[in-house]
């Protein structure tokens, strides 16, 4: 049994803090939502009235938070987790942040001799109900074994992408790759129904051609094609065109560290900035095809 | 035994007349280059002086060549095809032409009073060879169903597509997505190597996960991952970079004619022609990495 | 006086044409709407009933046609102009058409012995009225020598830009320039606007430095900075996005054709696809800053 | 007479500090390279052994240093500007740095009773030289009243542009349009030039028509057409593709924060990552054009 702090319980957080305590550990949960802790005190989480607290008793944290940002202002500073918690504790950042910024707060975590790692997660709200989770992971192999059995009451599949930021890097390329092949697909599904093919024939070909690809085969954008993917539910998500260009924005920044061109991936960026702001930030990510279709 | 006529004997469709010849079908070939017919008299083949031969011998003609220019020009005209050749023959065009030339000449066609069908390929000289080509059809059902058993001796799925036309929009929705997924593999896999994840680990990942597609899994453009695939080969094709091109600049016309809109698509387009003029046609469609990595 | 065929009385023909008659020229008229010739008898051009009582009278043709398809109508073909002109005739197309078709027209109009230019203009229906255009002409010196006097009667700059379809190279390869800028200061001026930046400030400086052009300084599109521009009348154009697309559509068709690598030219003609596909087509192309506003 | 303090000496620095000699303001200078500082004594600047000198001497303060991490290093934490300085002084950061990071400085100086200014330059070294500098101010009014006659010493036009941060947001925008624009020249003369136009020829109507701009105008990326333009000096910058490529990702970054849309700026950064990773970042900015040419 190990005494886990797990700060953020929202729609990822709080399936991963039941997946936690379904494997008999002691999580010490705290989120700025006071109600968002009341609903997992039933599941035996114990709530905390402050970080410091959670620090008291929590020899592994895991955070879960929506920025960066978020992340940083529980960390770091006079009053943060790095100051609070004991030194050699193992803390995973689970969120979805700059691998700038994860570096850097590997940086601050070692010199508060805070064992860190950045374990960024794919599988969507499912996974972490699930406890299907893949979690990338980066930082210390000597951490990442520590840490390994604790994923996996969260997760089916718990990788070591190597060093601080590796996680988040993972995560990134992986993301950029799915938004540019979503649009790829919106485009080519929609040139063959104006040239006039039934869509339907188009993805049986495609679908087992060349074209093949996780956003076509398991979240064809086109609706009725497949039963149960957003596109045949006016789009629900499913991983949301806004977390897609947060997704695609990360990379985007990290890009420009790195030199890295990515002409797709920026065009990619662009095509998502324009579909959220004209509203569509909640829809699936699949939801670009409104705009290549220009409904 | 059918009566064929096989027009174009270059490094597709030589072995497609070796695959005819397999299932005894008469095959009376026509080249512009005489030595291109002579390498298949041995199998079999019967050259032919001039298409005026051709015509009056076959039944069932084919088409193999590398422009649709060129088909236009064995097609129509005073001493054309359509105008040599028996009324009431079936005339398969197998050739990668744009959609809106391919349905010009099924018009002529029909005026004639010959059975058009466009049937582009995908599968490469190594299923030309095996006889193992995927053929996308377009054009009458009945007519379809008389050039099903001839397709399908030297493919192996034959599918009508619909209408007149469709065998190539199927071809050029296909490869549109094709063209981008690989740029958006080459733009993951070089940003996450520049932050400094080992490719191989990165592959590994991305491969199962939601950047999964065709490019990546049996194509992958980064060196030594795949054994069997261009990249771990100097890239030597495959599916040539000057042959992508092609297909994305015929997506181009097609979106044009269409009012399609592919952002990417036309990004996509720029970069390959940008790879071509820098001297890379003729390596493998997976070298795109090269201008990515800026090697 | 010059007995001269006009042909095409649109929104440019028809002001065109009392141009010349104002220059005493004879001018015999010819549209397939009756109504647009009779719009113009008041004013001194003679109807006529077919192409071929035009091909009677005239000793030099007019062209001005929405399309290539309308030009090779009007010209080829047993029954078109090619024919039915005498010999020696000068043709002049002032339409917007491909680089392409203008040249395989030229040849064409060689065979027939007839003195051809392409000649396309630009100054829109305000050039038109006033006779202020610019001709952008291309084909031989000696026939545009001939033209350049009936040419100033409608145009204030009459420029030969070289050999045949040279006056069509010279207006894409403009408008692509011109179809770009307008999208970056729609870029540039909406960033400013959104990072906080007064637009009338962005405007006064941005138009006295390095970012000045003709898209921001004469045309700009964030409304009311200046008056007398379409996006300070509701987009009214002025130069339609539907022309523009127009332009850019026939840039990527002629960059096809040279390998030329337009990547932004793609890019923009992707967003003014968009854009027309919106329902925009008829509103001035600065309405593209709609697009990226996301209005 | 006002004491000024300078810190950072470099191309644009060292003679922007000449300037304000000449105007005989007291100028204590300071730079992490030595032999920066001690080539600016003749000219009668006062080097100063380290930043507490300086705040010890100085009533106005100008930073001109290569990033936003420079200038935060010198401003903040416990031996930084804003600490070392008198309550009351001015500060005019004139680096080009991120909006957002310009916006943070002025909130920490205003916390330090500091009165802060962003003034980022346009001119390169020639207008530093010449003292005719453009400065983009942003920052409360009062404060640039007070700095105007200072900046007057350096710059021939020194413009408000509104709140804190704006002065830099000025820049981008213009930098935006202006990169994007210069691609689109290096597109259209190089199509022009592929369809067979003469380059001299598409220039004169160009740079007289719509397509007329800064870059095509003032800086032309054809060699030999202008004769004082970098194109026909071996691309010898003035302004280097290196310093292009940092203001179009300071523009991204911007974009990124306020959700505006880029896809031509996006695009151009691509481009400009990928000239400056085929070693090209010295050279002017209008260098582009090889990668255009493909050359």
């Amino acid at each position: 049994m190990t005494k886990i702090g797990f700060i953020g319980l929202g729609h990822m957080g709080a399936p991963m803090v039941r997946n936690l305590l379904k494997h008999q550990h002691d999580v010490y949960i705290y989120d700025a939502v006071p109600a968002a802790m009341m609903a997992l005190t039933d599941a035996g989480a114990i709530p905390a009235q402050s970080l410091k607290t959670v620090a008291q008793h929590a020899e592994v944290f895991i955070t879960m938070l929506p920025s960066g940002e978020n992340v940083a202002e529980i960390c770091t500073g006079a009053s943060g987790l790095f100051k609070l918690a004991q030194p050699g504790s193992l803390f995973i950042d689970s969120s979805s942040i700059a691998v700038d910024k994860a570096r850097e707060l590997h940086q601050l975590a070692a010199r508060a001799g805070i064992q860190m790692l950045d374990a960024p997660v794919s599988g969507g709200t499912g996974g972490a109900e699930a406890g299907t989770l893949t979690f990338m992971v980066g930082g210390g192999e000597a951490h990442f074994n520590r840490a390994k059995p604790i994923l996996e009451c969260m997760g089916k599949k718990i990788v070591h992408m190597g060093a601080a930021g590796n996680g988040q890097a993972t995560k990134i390329s992986n993301n950029l790759i799915l938004g540019i092949s979503m649009i790829a697909v919106a485009e080519g599904m929609t040139l063959g129904k104006k040239l006039g093919i039934d869509p339907k024939k188009l993805f049986e070909i495609c679908s087992n051609a060349s074209a093949q690809c996780w956003s076509l085969n398991n979240n064809c954008p086109v609706p009725d094609i497949l039963p149960n993917v957003p596109s045949s539910h006016d789009y629900q998500a499913g991983f949301t065109s806004a977390m897609m260009l947060k997704d695609l924005k990360l990379s985007q920044l990290a890009a420009q560290t790195v030199s890295a061109v990515t002409p797709l991936g920026a065009e990619a960026t662009a095509l998502y900035t324009l579909l959220n702001n004209l509203g569509h930030g909640s829809l699936d990510f699949s939801a670009i095809i409104k705009l290549i279709e220009a409904k």
